[in-house]
């Protein structure tokens, strides 16, 4: 086991009508004036804007509004929201949303707190150790970021979509409602459900030797993310399902499915890479189709790995390492394909011909290779979007 | 699954020699004065006592030393302490060693920080909100006091062994350095298994509906722990089964297996009153008698969730539910036997004309019953010590 350091101090308010305690929470924290961020009119018309802001009210936090997030958030919005929290000294940056909507509060608030451009940081020419204080109230299950110590932000004149990690980046706090996920799209579900067992399924193939603890929490955590996710497509409404999920996602990226080894998330950058370039890839759907093609390349570099992940989340009863491996990549492409998933890059409408293209975005134009079971250059990440295509 | 709030915010720093950075991190918190308890003279003998001072001495931090802690340990010591930590006005407090050392520095530290009795806070006339802050470097792996919320302290006036719980009890930080588990006994290491994985057990039994990822990430926790634990008390300097039992004991015990249900404890507090009575019984070695006699007793009223304990823990493969669930508690005795825990109460040369006395300390002189997966009074934990005898 690898040392480590964990450090997953967010505190997590889970359960039914959570969300009205907002004003409470932060009151107890101290803070007078905040900026909110959210995305689009969906936490209007759901009522939860309302909600919210009269808690807020209620308290007498003063509230600077910047609504209009995007999926995969941009640089843009970031910069302009980082001049306004400086100008407005808010003390505390509150996101409503999802993974997107978080991600854009912690780049405002690291560029805010230590006055720089946030591409700086992302770009590692900065290494900031403060933050203005982040907080959630999350309306989607699937990126983690209410608990983990990352962000991604895209930067649209580049095409290039990045993450950039620190532990200034944790909410100090986090309200996690399922309800609040009733309304979620079955695709946007599924999405969600593929970004979760991705997160705890890509520190789980390290190369380095076996944690049993890890392990073990990890297929625990990623069987039950199958089971609940099949529900939850299914009956949006189905509470305990929303509930694991919600959770699951929290704890996949907060540090406890790594615990004594090293991760690289590679197919998550590579999928960076493709909705990097194709802004209109959702994250979970790139990753629905690269993390089997990903599995087809890889298991056998680790059958006795892919054979214990194919036990111990999908149950396969199969003696032979190798067979068991392949079966446990066979049945991955059918859970996530069951669940109404894209089976291949092609069904994004992208042509064959953008796949270089997205391999060079990978590898920051062929600069740099990227670890996986075995290290991935440019070519071989070509051979995996070739597999997914 | 039921509302919760998550909030482990302990700062763990695991691995190698992880001890001598002490220190550094508590110069980080800037405190500058600080109350050290230990035990006996192990860790003097081991040189970790002179590790610490030095680092300590190296960061100009100034302390206050109180060694002699006991085992199972005792209200006069507590007090003793926090008169001490009051007078020289420390602003933390060290634990070097086990739970009883972390537990006795929780204790100091609620009473000194409120200027008030700790048997007033234990037995709940006066709720505190605060504590001096506590962090530890843990010697072995057991109570999981290095992450939790609680800490139990014994009353030898009244022969009272009783905890308390309360956000305030977490460590700041804890130190968890593997090697420095290699030299406790076959014996303790094996009492330790037993407290870690009654942790997670006794918070996987719970009279509320089973909720699927908290029980999936139980099981495989537990599963580790087992195997963890055989290698452990056989090969005592086997890095990676001290490193998977270490964090085991945290996070067995720091709230992420009771996220979404309620807990009780319920075998821990009959042991407490074995305990309580005998202080020569080990808190593992009375939970290793006790658990099996619960399971006997208790596996009929929930014959699934029983099963569900057999096939996730002990890889038992019955079909039919009842049987499974017998031999799940039978592997449960079996395993604890096996590692060189007593198999019942006569061993440990206690009277069978005292188990009266011992249900009548559980239940705080007929005063209360426990809830398990049905509540138990007098009657039915005297039953429970009768099959346990």
């Amino acid at each position: 086991m690898l040392d480590f350091m964990y450090n997953a101090y967010t505190k997590v308010y889970f359960g039914k009508g959570k969300e009205k305690e907002v004003g409470k929470i932060i009151t107890e924290y101290g803070y007078k004036k905040i900026m909110m961020q959210y995305g689009k009119e969906s936490i209007k018309k759901s009522g939860l804007y309302d909600v919210v802001m009269n808690s807020l009210k209620e308290n007498n936090i003063e509230v600077v509004e910047m609504g209009g997030v995007e999926p995969n958030p941009k640089l843009d919005f970031v910069r302009k929201a980082a001049e306004v929290a400086k100008k407005e000294k808010v003390e505390m940056i509150l996101a409503v949303g999802g993974g997107s909507v978080i991600d854009s509060c912690k780049a405002t608030a690291v560029a805010a707190a230590n006055n720089c451009d946030v591409w700086d940081v992302i770009s590692r020419k900065i290494k900031p150790k403060t933050s203005i204080p982040v907080a959630s109230i999350l309306t989607i299950s699937a990126a983690g970021s209410e608990m983990s110590n990352s962000a991604v932000i895209t930067n649209m004149e580049e095409n290039m979509k990045r993450g950039f990690n620190g532990e200034y980046n944790r909410c100090k706090f986090s309200i996690c409602n399922p309800e609040l996920t009733f309304t979620v799209s079955k695709y946007q579900t599924a999405c969600g459900v593929v970004d979760i067992m991705a997160h705890t399924l890509e520190r789980y193939f390290t190369p380095y030797p076996p944690t049993e603890l890890t392990d073990r929490i990890s297929e625990g955590l990623m069987k039950a993310v199958v089971s609940a996710g099949a529900v939850a497509v299914e009956k949006p409404d189905d509470y305990d399902a929303r509930a694991n999920l919600m959770w699951a996602s929290s704890i996949s990226h907060n540090g406890l499915t790594d615990c004594g080894r090293e991760y690289y998330l590679c197919v998550h950058q590579i999928e960076h890479g493709l909705s990097g370039e194709f802004d209109f890839v959702p994250h979970g759907a790139g990753l629905a189709v690269l993390l089997p093609a990903w599995g087809k390349y890889m298991y056998k570099n680790d059958p006795s790995r892919f054979a214990g992940f194919a036990r111990g989340v999908f149950d396969v009863n199969e003696e032979d390492d190798m067979e068991c491996a392949r079966l446990g990549v066979e049945k991955m492409a059918q859970f996530f394909a069951s669940i109404g998933m894209p089976k291949s890059i092609r069904e994004f409408g992208i042509k064959e011909d953008a796949l270089p293209r997205i391999a060079y975005l990978t590898t920051f134009g062929k600069t740099r290779t990227i670890q996986s079971l075995t290290d991935l250059d440019y070519d071989k990440i070509l051979e995996i979007l070739k597999i997914a295509y």
